[in-house]
């Protein structure tokens, strides 16, 4: 079973892609919060860990852009390879469901606050729903928001919803598809990729870099917490992402 | 069976509601449409049905509205009153698929046109996977766009979308939910409403009205070409839509 991330970039290319697949829409629901004249507001908490602000109106956006128009364009695509995608939001048969968070500590200024938003962790995944489909032959396509104890939808990171998919599906190998040739030493260089990293090494990775990718890092570390063997962290902006992620491009982690 | 289709207006109240569910969102694609600056166009064509011209913007705007942001909204609402629902366009495992309009026949001034969008007449239902929601204990809740036989995603009428579903399920009630009390003898009176009407009166109805209420109750006449035994054409905006439809509130068309 291998799972494979798409990055929400702008660059992406979704052809040549198979099995589970689990999809952001970052860019696209950045320029469409944008174009609607309610911008996304950056959260930064105390650990130093960056998030959206996700009230009511950033979590429409959201379903606009993740469950809407990208989940739909990429089932299309599907279709068009072969492909009997089913595209699905952790809401719908309550396919992940999450814990909303209780706050998140920020500063504003000096002062220390607590903001609470529609966001949180995954915790389980509806294994039955996806293997019924799984078993006759669709190919589900994932994205966010998922939804919360109380029924309510949730933002979470792509990243966490893969990381209890894996566990769910006991996936040995997860393709993490990014509009970069993978894991680089300087995020600036191109040429700079480090192929090979080890495990034990992604604590120290994930302090090199800052962002979206430390918070990537750090869910590539629970993967291996939770029994992946093999994450391959791979260029997304290819003609044939997958077949070059299991041909060994891009960052390969065991 | 019983197939519940609610309407894409503003105000239709989707609490109370059972079943396999087709919803619109019209009114909320209009307006998404002209926050992003690309406001509707209006086909008519030459027999004085109007229709939305569909290019490949207008079909984003459309999956964000309907397939993103109305359907999750929908499902997240139907799991908070213990509906284990799951939201899908047309295209998820090709749920509904149909044809292409070749073109539709349009005046521009005095001189006919043939114009040709990503538009089109459902044909079939993959009743497999339906089924397979259903047996599970899951409620579809299904919307526009459908897949061409090209794997293009199409707009068409959820209308429609309801009367190859009617056909594919052997539905013997269809529940119309609308922004009105039903059909109304004189469309800006709600005191007007018109309780009973005959499967044989439909034609005649349908000369009566015009645009998307044109559009209804011909797709209202297929319904019962194709062998519904009862339509209910009620209002969405109460408290229990389903259940006082059941009790026979709206038009009953027999």
């Amino acid at each position: 079973m291998i799972i494979v991330k798409i990055g929400g970039g702008d660059k992406i290319n979704i052809k040549g892609i198979i099995e589970v697949i689990v999809h952001g829409a970052n860019a696209l629901r950045d320029k469409l919060a944008e174009d609607l004249g309610q911008p996304k507001q950056v959260l930064t908490s105390v650990k130093g860990y960056t998030s959206v602000y996700s009230d009511e109106k950033l979590l429409d956006v959201m379903m606009m852009a993740y469950a809407g128009l990208r989940n739909k364009r990429i089932v299309e695509l599907c279709h068009q390879h072969g492909i009997n995608a089913v595209g699905l939001s952790g809401l719908d048969g309550k396919i992940v469901q999450g814990r909303r968070n209780k706050g998140i500590r920020v500063y504003q200024g000096k002062k220390l606050k607590i903001v609470r938003d529609f966001s949180g962790k995954p915790q389980t995944v509806n294994a039955p729903l996806l293997q019924l489909l799984l078993d006759n032959g669709y190919v589900p396509v994932l994205t966010v928001p998922i939804i919360d104890e109380q029924n309510a939808a949730i933002n979470t990171e792509n990243d966490d919803v893969v990381r209890v998919l894996q566990q769910a599906l006991q996936a040995d190998m997860v393709i993490n598809l990014i509009g970069a040739p993978g894991f680089l030493e300087n995020k600036d260089d191109e040429n700079s990729l480090i192929e090979n990293i080890f495990a034990s090494e992604l604590e120290a990775r994930e302090q090199q870099v800052d962002g979206r990718m430390k918070r990537k890092m750090l869910a590539v570390r629970k993967l291996f917490e939770h029994g992946a063997s093999k994450v391959i962290i791979s260029d997304g902006r290819t003609k044939h992402p997958v077949t070059d992620a299991l041909a060994g491009k891009g960052t390969v982690i065991t």
